[in-house]
């Protein structure tokens, strides 16, 4: 693949091209890093908004509400809804996919889907990559949607400028919704379903919580009912607000660049692990200290320690390095 | 400290010593690389069970409930139950930790709240330590108990030979939880709360769904009333049989390696980590190549690439290792 030509279509706003790069992303294929490359000088404009709550509160088509709204403002949305790929979840999530094609159809809209592959992986391991070809792309929003369980709802912030908390007065007790450490993490807090009974009340209970703790101001709070559109405008306000005022004090910034530290970090341990796990004498060598440890003989912190003097102990083992980049 | 004559008092059953020693492996504290080592000859006779489910589906209770059952058959227990240190959660939490002071006088049950240091830390830190500690005690059974939210119900599998999932009828529809992962992790399953309406349903529905999917075949089913008492052997036998299955066929052993191959890559990309964020020259040098990837200059992957390469480059970087293990 010719990964400067597959960049400029991308660029020029070849959908086809775009579905390809985000599918050589997801895969992890050797070409994707050459064609990031290409596409990064360009990376850093979108917005990018994360949404997670509880399953069941409307989180799809809330979304989809909120790419129509900014559509109307003129601006581009890519959307990154990322599933569960459960062998149980077929069936649920394709309706939500089914809401979410309405919107689909608009040039001015790329929505994608990501598999989580397997419930240990929490967010899917690309989603960030998929961001920024999205953010290359020239996306002035970029809308990540989870399923809020597992890791997923938590990585979200990893990920996202501004991080959406949707609820809904069924989603239960506001005090469960509490207990997830789902509050934490809300920079904009949404009541979607906010036309059953119900709504005044939540709201009122998440307000006193945050007043009793004294730990940070409550974030804004909006009801909306996506299904009929309610509310909409004021909450997509809401989260420009936010994402605005991060920018102007410079948190924007200063979370952005935590994120990356975050990320560099990850990328380096994920390259450890593979390491670990690929090479030959070290995955024997592992092997030999797990029976070790389960005999007793050595403790984990103590092999651990012997596998990190191992993997730094000199600039060239033998350990096979990931494939040579591909010449531009 | 001595380790040793703490190791020594612990093996002895004192539990003060035994408080101790847990509380020195949850801080991290220098001195529990040296106690852990001092005790790993005498880990591993443990039952460990883990128990996960969404909130509100009584599993404190159904906890304390099976503890109490396995005293009757003169087992001693530990009891793990791991806490979102949310600043939000303080009260609901509390009530399920009274509930389980009943039982927590009992001279034969050992119980320890963990917190898990924010919503983003996932299963606490230590613990795996922790239960390593409770299993050294002598303990017949260790019980760890997570919120099922966030990053911990998924990794209750990393630390637990048999894992339960516990849903009840008002834990919202089948579908919703089965959208969670949470039944690809499940090897026994527990309705609890099944004195009220649905619980049947919830038990047909998902059969069903496991017979639809040809994955894998369903775990055991039980249901219980934990606060009446309802179902717990029964419940208890079912936890019991799947890890003595387990261990006749060989698959406990294979489980443990595996979960210690886990946690031994975990704790070197955890030094790993520690090395990038810690290491003066390494953090300087990451926060220069954050500003180069926020300018577009290079992407994530570069960045961790090139830093894989320093941290990798020689035995002696002038990186500050672990503080040296105390003399015995």
């Amino acid at each position: 693949m010719d990964t400067m030509r597959l960049s400029d279509s991308i660029l020029s706003g070849d959908r086809r091209a775009l579905s390809r790069a985000i599918t050589f992303v997801e895969n992890g294929d050797p070409e994707a890093r050459a064609l990031l490359e290409e596409l990064y000088p360009r990376v850093g404009r979108a917005r990018r908004i994360g949404f997670t709550g509880p399953p069941g509160v409307g989180k799809s088509t809330l979304v989809c509400e909120l790419a129509r709204f900014w559509r109307t403002q003129g601006k581009t949305v890519g959307i990154v809804a990322v599933d569960p790929s459960s062998p149980f979840t077929g069936g649920a999530l394709l309706g939500d996919r089914i809401r979410m094609a309405s919107i689909g159809t608009d040039p001015g809209v790329f929505i994608r889907s990501m598999a989580t592959r397997g419930a240990l992986g929490g967010l899917a391991r690309a989603t960030y990559e998929v961001c920024d070809v999205l953010d290359a792309a020239g996306k002035d929003v970029v809308l990540v949607e989870t399923v809020g369980v597992g890791q997923s709802e938590i990585e979200i912030v990893r990920v996202a400028d501004t991080t959406v908390v949707i609820l809904s007065p069924e989603s239960g007790d506001g005090v469960q919704a509490m207990k997830s450490g789902l509050m934490e993490i809300a920079d904009v807090l949404v009541i979607n379903k906010a036309d059953r009974p119900g709504a005044d009340a939540l709201e009122s209970q998440i307000r006193a919580t945050f007043e009793l703790s004294s730990s940070r101001k409550p974030p804004a709070i909006f009801q909306t009912a996506a299904a009929t559109g309610k509310g909409i405008s004021e909450a997509a306000a809401g989260i420009e607000t936010h994402t605005a005022t991060m920018e102007r004090d410079g948190t924007l910034r200063a979370h952005r660049a935590e994120r990356l530290r975050f990320r560099i970090t990850r990328l380096v341990e994920e390259a450890l692990a593979r390491r670990l796990a690929h090479d030959p004498a070290t995955a024997a060598w592992l092997d030999r200290r797990v029976e070790d440890v389960l005999a007793g003989r050595v403790t984990p912190a103590d092999a651990a320690e012997e596998a990190l003097d191992r993997l730094t102990s000199g600039p060239d083992r033998g350990v096979p390095r990931r494939p040579a980049r591909l010449a531009k």
